[in-house]
């Protein structure tokens, strides 16, 4: 039976046999964990707004002609993509921190076109298998975790270079029924709150590294699979008897360090294993996807402008020219991101598999705005903040008998606001700037999907030099034998396409 | 006979009864003005581009019916305006300059909105008059110009409370063929090298204003009106003999000032008049065409890091990693400001008239981009191009047979590197950092279609604090009774419009 | 006996009878409790500098003849403030924390010559209470806590316009032996580990705020006074076992507010009291030290950038050349906000009491820049970090059995790197961009001495437009008749006065 | 007979026997240019000030006993740098634009420690020439250019290896009475204004490179060299008959490209000849007074905020809040150079020499603000101006009886301003920010004393990540082996030296 709402996903998770290690010990069941509650609430809110509003969180799928959620659904346009980047920004507002299923979404676009093309070229059949496997998730309403970043050893070597060869995660066994993987996937958002994670390579690689090219599919408490949960900023609130000083109760996060040790991936349930001149393409189409996914930090950036606004308000300066200027500035640069993002998925064209891809310079454009702009808004919020964000007593002298008359006298700001209110404002700014939140608000904006190196570098591969100097040279009248240059890229012809 | 090439576009500004100052004197026949020229041929090559790809440059008009340039196209979808920003920025490409017509397409656009509303209300036949004169310049293939921007004045005055009246265009009188206005617009882009000039209203008006509610169309050479021609950097080297210091010679943009005398338009050319109500409409449609226009920087954008890109190659650093990095730097730049305009004209909606409206919020974000990037990028060309960029000598000294062998001796860079054309990419850096072009470039990425303030103050009104707050105070688990809020503001609404 | 070591001055603090409140209860004994414990360490290192090296942190005091710790010495020369940057620097990189001593050593220095002055109008002996106090605490090497920000109510209304009086600290009672005070202090730094506490008034006053017009000195532990410890993020990390997870554990800042319920102070540590016209010098004079002594954050910039080089190190990067480019652009901007506050300092000049001042407007130049640049260097460092900042495990799952083997093979850097060395250092960047020590550099960098638009407003008023508009008029030779400006500002004869 | 007054400096500039090439033609007598002339006056200026001001512009030399002009006085302290730091700023803001003397200061500086040393290490009398030298300039109070950037040509070759030898300055002979240089300096700041020249390597020279060791002083109408004038950004204006459209008529810089040929020095004018060791610290030392002299550009920057201003008051808007915002802003950045200056110059030292070295990592710093703050503060006061700054009619349209009225009509700014001065304050405007001096306050503020990059790279070299990287693994408490650090910087023992 699918799972039909939030409150059914929830449950869905509890039960399995899954071993996640926090704070030096082992979880007992971490739906029940309180500091691993907010980062499930934030994954049920994608049930819970795919109930409450079907046109944005669900769409029909051509491959089981159901009404899926979206983020379960194989772009079958252009409009498909933006629509992904309007409901990104939607969950984005809704919960203030990520909501952790975009890799999913991102790494099954990706395999659909890319196991397309390799079975175009060897005659597998690796996309029946992930079709089928994508008609499964679709009818059961899963929620799909994607594994990618290896924790990679020492960066000057290979993969099957390495002194240690599990700092790539790769296949250790193979029989007839299945493979056996080995390695770790660092960095991993949501797989704990997932009922399926996909490995695939997290780079190019060479002929040596063929066990290295796996892409798999395994339930996320297989056995062999340890997590180990990651510690940020902040987190140890949510275990707090009181919800005031998270900041944002409700909803967080969730990284942790993924350990497998021989897990099995049955036959149909392997996507890629050898083709390891495929491991470039799946990254790049992966990495385009998901980079113009960062689009959800819009919706993070609404928030706390309106806590920024929230906070001017209840300081009694809503409309102080600075102020404003500053509240003006903050959206310039976060709608510029959504822009970008939109620009990004409106500009998609269609693969040869029928999913529809984003255009990749827009999309690292997209990203690398998202490593700068966010840090500035956040900057400006605490600006507006004041300094009473990072000097303001504990939720427990809040309600102290003795020192909560005397902080409901002194911290008052503009008449008729509530104390209480005010408190609860400035710690989900102080949530998004420096606390729980900012880990997915700024720290992840610098680093997820890539860090913003390989942005440039992306943009680099993309920026056709050499179209832009017969351009100026022509301007400039020069006359001279033409560049006997080799632009592999096709942005131009991209942008220069008419719809 | 319609004007077919641009060779004809450039015969059909001949002769005519133009009244045009430049330095203190009347110009006998503009077009063969050596200052002027370069302003012609930057309008020739958008007649150009459309005989040479007619996919790109022009569109088939439901209108007449005919395939017309698509300056003269009003928009039947989104595509349109997206199609709108690829030309631009191809155009932008190939001339490095601005191609003076968007202002005309804008207004063409925006009036058939406007009247279409005015005739609703007030049973006018405005829209009629409009569309019969639409069918025949696209029938002509005309060049249009529009003409907004009154000299204002006392600004804390309205338009009919100023002491000179004239300061806001104005009809001066009416009989039963048609109005006599007068007054004068300031900062006038190509309107020398139009066939017609669209008159409009600059701002909101008041009751009292009536006089100054007026649009309507004349011929650029119609009795009456003067032009007083703009006088920028470096513009006079245009007038020298030798090519290579004007940097690009052959293109460049025009400014004016135009003074109406008592000009005549008959009232089948009067396409507003005292509806002072619908001045802010008609103000605020078309600066949201135009600020999305200025995608056009873009492709001008595209020239200057080519010209980058080619000193350093010329100079022997091609591969440096801060040179690299900086022309890395200067594409993410100037694609941000692409994927904004792109992302306004895909989000476009459809308008009661059935004239396409991209979206104003990423308009405005478009705009104020354009008034911060081109800056920063003109900054990194001039650090790419060295000092030599305004140390370098006159062409003149280059031909002189003593120095020029000195030159070509010692301003020699990497070998194989031909002294004339590195100095050429030198000029043409110049050109568009310093020179007759970097008006265009820069200054006019300032202010053109409203300077930053105009952007800030119309995102500001869309920015829907009220909307955010709530989100805020929601996460932060604010109990408090509703603000009383009356945004005007759809931007969420269009945001989260599924497509 | 005078206090002589850090150690000494660690149990000067012991058995008071302070009344704090942390977390809802009554500390027993700050000194004690392990999230109290590192900011009195910061405060000790200030100590002991002036043991290990007397030349950079004590100075002969020509009040009482005593080679003083520099923090209680009346600068008497424009170096003493020079060498006050510099210590402030060197502490800033021996605690990477805000060592909590300089709002009293400017308090110290600002009212030596607010009370000169007020004395010399009204013949009052505040200079020489004064003087007194400062003989007495350089003599037993007291730490002084300056208190200045009130709470303030509703910002539209003087101090004695509030609805509640107490929003401003004010005097209830006077009789011959002294004064009573109520009222609070909010964001008090250091204030629990000084031994005296100065009350300022925060802003400037009117004639009908006499009773608000107050300086005067009272033990931290005098009567009636009650401190609200402030919660800020991760500082529970403290009380945690082990060291790792708190990045930095010796160090951290400290703020709280501070209330005062008709608390005593005897006359002759009373150094104002009604001359409500001084207040607003007070105040410009206190902030023009304190917002120069922000240099510190260069010591903390120190330290920030060290951690970004050593993990590029760990991560076996460290000469990339864009990793090298960012530390060279975080030591860009450490070393211009450095030369800033050095280049106020250094143009200081005397004032009639004998203490020397330094630059006003370069001051606020070195606060605004000290708003921006660790943001930045901030952002650069979590760049330069990489993810694995915000995802890494918690101290316990490193030294659990199970977990700690399985993260020291996979979270290894390049060879020869000790995993747990690694973790230390991104848990400090994570401790100084998101964490304890992240208040102290990024939002106490934005707020403290005032937020950025005191800087605007101060260097408004110094910014002598009437000067410079002669500057250009007289070069664009423009003849008018001179405005009649009256600037008060001599900020510009301050420039050019030749030394 | 020394020199005494402007008048007779710009007397002394004639007659000589210059061979100076400006667009093709030899120039007859450079004062009378009038494309040339304003480059003289802004030299003359620095006399003039002399006159007016003398503790401003001169100082008491030790070598002579006289009081110098300060551009040819040998530093005796920390405060006679500083003084040069005032005087620049003083100069910058009377003439707007580059006065050109800043190269020979620094040269002489640069020279008299350098020759010092070198004598100490070959028993040379290199020192004892300079100082006979800088003896009788000081007594004829000369102007003195120093000549430093060769054109280097293949830039990834040493002098000696390169094709044409010539493309650096060498000596092609000597004899017993002296020595032949050829080659070219590019870029020569005033060089034509100036009595002698001083030619000095341009870069760290290798054993080969021996006849490139070159330091010599020749007088500036020396047989052999020839002049070749720098064409910039509407430098004709200044040769047209009105004086509004220049902007700033009366001041201009002046660049141009020195060609020595075969030109004698006798061997007391002979500085250094074969000392290859030394040309790098030669370079380093110049480039450290040098760069730190681009304070000058805040002097500048006073005149374009000024204009500013000015224009924000014609049009009638001073106080609107975003105008007000964007002057404290363009004072902010400005005040952020001159600090950064003035301390680097305050943290100088004392070489053996005697004369004072001001701080190095302080002076890169200093220029390297320099090469970004100018540019947006030229965006800012472009956005103040409005579009007119670019769109405004010549001068010979204004003074046309029958454009004249129109434009004084329509051209008003607020009641009561004249519309010639309106103009003015635009047209000067338009001069520093794209015409004749934005060439001074722009790209020469990019590349003066070395492009951005040049000082990254000295920044580099100072910036002790060793050191720094023990600070953090100190306070993350990181136990390991010291690093084997060899940092040959001691930018700290400087910082924390106390004075």
């Amino acid at each position: 039976m699918p799972i039909r709402t939030a409150e059914e996903y929830i449950q869905s998770l509890r039960g399995r046999n899954m071993k996640v290690y926090l704070f030096g010990e082992l979880v007992k069941e971490p739906v029940d964990h309180p500091m691993i509650k907010p980062s499930i609430n934030a994954v049920a809110e994608t049930y819970a707004l795919a109930e409450r509003d079907g046109e944005m969180a669900t769409a029909k799928s051509s491959i089981t002609g159901l009404q899926v959620n979206r983020f379960l659904h194989i772009a079958e346009s252009a409009d498909d993509l933006v629509n992904q980047n309007k409901m990104q920004r939607k969950l984005g507002q809704l919960t203030g921190t990520c909501f952790q299923r975009c890799v999913g979404m991102d790494a099954l676009n990706s395999l659909y076109s890319v196991t397309f093309e390799i079975d175009e070229k060897y005659k597998t059949n690796y996309h029946k298998r992930l079709t089928d496997f994508i008609k499964m998730i679709q009818q059961e309403n899963y929620v799909i975790g994607g594994a990618m970043t290896d924790p990679k050893g020492d960066r000057s070597k290979a993969p099957h270079q390495q002194e240690d060869p599990d700092v790539f995660l790769h296949v250790v066994e193979k029989n007839d029924k299945g493979i056996f993987v080995t390695g770790a996937k660092a960095h991993q958002t949501g797989c704990i709150n997932s009922h399926w994670i996909i490995v695939m390579p997290t780079m190019r690689l060479l002929e040596g590294d063929k066990d290295y090219a796996v892409v798999g599919a395994m339930p996320a408490d297989a056995p062999g699979i340890t997590y180990i949960y990651g510690r940020q900023s902040c987190d140890t609130r949510s275990m707090e008897e009181d919800d005031i000083d998270a900041g944002n109760a409700k909803f967080a996060g969730q990284e942790a360090l993924i350990v497998f040790d021989r897990v099995f991936i049955p036959w149909d349930k392997v996507f890629m294993f050898g083709e390891y001149e495929f491991a470039a393409m799946l990254v790049e189409r992966f990495t385009c996807y998901h980079r113009r996914s960062y689009v959800c930090k819009t919706g993070l950036g609404d928030v706390l402008i309106g806590a920024a606004a929230s906070i001017a308000d209840y300081n009694g300066v809503p409309d102080v020219s600075h102020v404003r200027d500053k509240l003006v500035e903050m959206t310039h640069l976060n709608e510029t991101i959504y822009a970008t993002g939109i620009a990004s998925s409106s500009q998609a064209h269609r693969t040869k598999s029928g999913v529809w891809l984003n255009d990749d310079m827009l999309a690292n454009v997209t990203k690398h705005n998202v490593t700068r702009f966010p840090y500035e808004i956040g900057r400006l919020a605490q600006d507006i903040a004041g300094g009473l964000v990072v000097t303001l007593p504990s939720a427990k002298d809040l309600n102290n008998p003795t020192t909560g008359p005397i902080l409901k006298k002194y911290l008052r700001g503009r008449k008729g606001v509530d104390v209480e209110n005010r408190v609860r404002i400035l710690r989900l700014i102080e949530n998004m700037t420096l606390g729980r939140n900012a880990v997915g608000y700024l720290t992840e904006s610098m680093h997820g999907a890539g860090s913003p190196q390989a942005q440039r570098i992306q943009i680099a591969r993309q920026m056709q030099l050499g179209y832009k100097k017969k351009l100026a040279k022509n301007l400039a009248n020069v006359k001279e034998n033409p560049e006997n240059d080799q632009e592999q890229s096709d942005y131009f012809q991209r942008v220069f396409k008419m719809k």
